[in-house]
């Protein structure tokens, strides 16, 4: 019997006058879309016309909430309060829920953004406070979290449905943390490369380091790209990949623990 | 048997490090918040806040949307093309839900503010893009309007539960209109007359105009503020009034058309 | 002896992650500058990128101010209260002055952005508004202002220099406005057509209308445009056949009135 | 003859339709004012009003330049690369150059705020960027800097003029930092008791810590707050029982490094 797995993308990036990414390609080959609830990108009307380009493939609609920096991207580490934190998430949150109610759409995952997933990713407490606000808002939302994480720890406590995902261009350290994008070797952009990396991973149920080192974990989800036109590419490869290596593609909701 | 009557008023329009109005003294008196919703004010934090306090007070809750304009409390026009607005509106209701849902409680309704509410009154077209869609997010959402407004019968052609607001402190105009703030007589400011005002048109069951003109209106809400401390003692005064006029306090909800 | 006529062009309209517009390409083609102020477009490290690009090519400077609206591109009306306005406009202005100070240039001209644009053309009040908050900055700031313009009128009524431009790819009506993008004819997509456009006008003397009248002015300098390939490829044939047409570039501040 | 001091506040932190301290009053005690520049707090009105007031009374104007957190009003840790932070500290300080042009006025010192502060203070690489930002602008502009602040030694090895600050209502730790507010004692509230906290400082020509440590330092300003009833008159208590004690109040152009 096949081994299922899903794909997922960060979507909906554009903000007002501005274009980002090819959502359109990314749709056709994702089966879960991580949608930018406007704090980072995304505007009400760019988280619209996600929702219905995703509602057309039949594509899962996940938050993507991320902290206040419009010109920063949400990439830049914030020192918020906890009490704050956990309010700006459900805001985010709800936003793109209304939205997708009212295109006769559901939001099934939350995957924070940027600076605070890379933040709950390694601290505990913050990871505990993401995790707790999405439960208070709703049980049943899967938080999608990377492999080996605080956040995927912390999703767990707190009683959410969880799906671990790995990146398909990135490299991993012995800890299990990214390699920064600042080292050599942090990025894979070889379509090739990145589909024989998501390959090994799934097949050993491990994340591997650039070491060799292997961190076993469970897998539901791979994070693809779609920055440029490579991106694109890379990512329908790492598609059209694993279908020919014997995988099916399947919705978050079936394989998050 | 007593006459039923409605009580609202707009909250939750700190923001940040900014506070505004006596939200624990309107919470005692009223039994609507409409709750600024991060546009034109209030943000996440406060949001939660507010939802916090209403439900202390068994005060319902509604969603204030607004243009995006907190530098301008939401109180400047703004060219937003149709669909552009219904999205805005949506995320805003939804950002408030799911703090509100967040807490154990539900948004009931919702009530335009500012330039938004003042032009959806008078544009037909426009009001029709609110209710179209508030209609489209939630069809039990009631919408609060002003008596003899664009909006109010916008919400009826929507289908939605419309319940009908005048203003304790404002005077009219001979076609419904509020007499604008610029022009002497606008505003009442005493609390006996304001009263008053609030009788004369709940007995008549009609907005009466500074000429003294009826148009004749059903009535489910008073409107009062609470910018100062006299607005304040003036709603209390109001609420008192009506009790002793032999008025029952009521829930939006009972008091939708 | 050559007649000598400016190129200008709004730059620096990225902002954070968002690029926009190939601003080495029109730099290369235009002698001024329209350098957007954070408040519909570009941030301060886009702001600082511009001005050192501009000063690497010898392209002069000038403040692109609009209202802040930075979800619509400044391309929305708003009513701002006239102190406000100019409060608005001499922020963004300086802003840019002192982006430019720091890099050893110097901020010459300024031209009101989009809808604040669009309002001021056609608003003698508002107009005033404009020229008087510039002249109160600094009054040798030269106001690059639309031909036949409201604007233009008030910026001699301030006593600021004023450089009256034209649009290499828009169609006019017959009072001299626009003609709006909404009705046919209105944008002059082709390089030659545009070109022929832009001639006509100068050696008339004059805006000819798509009826073909003709409103006599004065004309200081041709704006185009940089968003698509085909534009920049526009403006570079405007620019040449200028040249071929025996036409001379200079600086904006040779040739306001 | 008489020793001379200059007392410092922060203003000018009102935001649209929300007020915030007493800037009135404040401006008949202090010599200068450092004035939010629109991203903290103020806005391009406020800053003006502030100008205009501030003018009437002779006193100084101070850019007061802060992280990009309206909703954190400055005080959340932010990430922000160093060219970055560079151009948003003269964008703003350039506003309000602008700002002040435009009524007569200049602006003749600088004042980092909130987080943006208390990092700059600690963190010597960047004091060097903020102090290299200010000195790349206008090598004429003070910086005003706390005592035994990585700051203060960062203007200096920028060439920029200096002033030293102590602050009336903070007690110190042994190493020249602030108590934490978290901490006991961290706050002095008592009129009096600040007073004397001053007057020992300025006698000792030192920092006097909580354990009574002395690190000795040049002072040329006195930093006062206006948020509440009770910090005016403590700010106003603290001006006159400086004069009592034989202080003349001066500018902090003649008291700067």
């Amino acid at each position: 019997m096949a081994t299922r797995i899903n794909l997922n993308a960060d979507l909906g990036e554009s903000f007002g006058a501005w274009s980002m990414g090819d959502d359109a390609a990314l749709l056709d080959i994702v089966g879960s879309a991580n949608v930018a609830c406007g704090f980072h990108a995304g505007d009400p009307l760019v988280m619209r016309n996600t929702v219905r380009a995703a509602k057309t493939r039949g594509v899962s609609l996940g938050a993507h909430p991320a902290f206040p920096d419009l010109q920063g991207f949400g990439r830049r580490r914030m020192d918020i309060p906890a009490d704050e934190l956990g309010a700006l998430l459900i805001y985010q949150i709800g936003a793109l829920q209304a939205m997708a109610a009212s295109e006769g759409q559901a939001v099934t995952h939350v995957k924070p953004h940027g600076a605070l997933n890379n933040m709950a990713c390694a601290d505990p407490q913050l990871a505990d406070v993401v995790a707790a606000s999405i439960a208070r808002l709703d049980r049943s939302l899967i938080l999608l979290a990377p492999a080996c994480s605080a956040l995927a720890e912390a999703g767990q406590r707190a009683g959410l449905p969880v799906a671990i995902e790995i990146f398909a261009d990135r490299a991993y350290q012995d800890d299990g943390q990214l390699v920064p994008r600042s080292q050599p070797g942090a990025m894979i952009h070889d379509a090739a490369a990145s589909l024989e990396h998501v390959l090994r991973m799934l097949e050993a149920g491990a994340l591997i380091s650039l070491s060799g080192k292997r961190l076993p974990t469970p897998i539901a989800s791979i994070c693809v790209h779609g920055d440029g036109a490579q991106a694109v590419a890379s990512a329908r490869a790492i598609r059209q990949g694993l279908e020919a290596a014997g995988y099916q593609l399947a919705p978050l909701s079936d394989l998050a623990l």
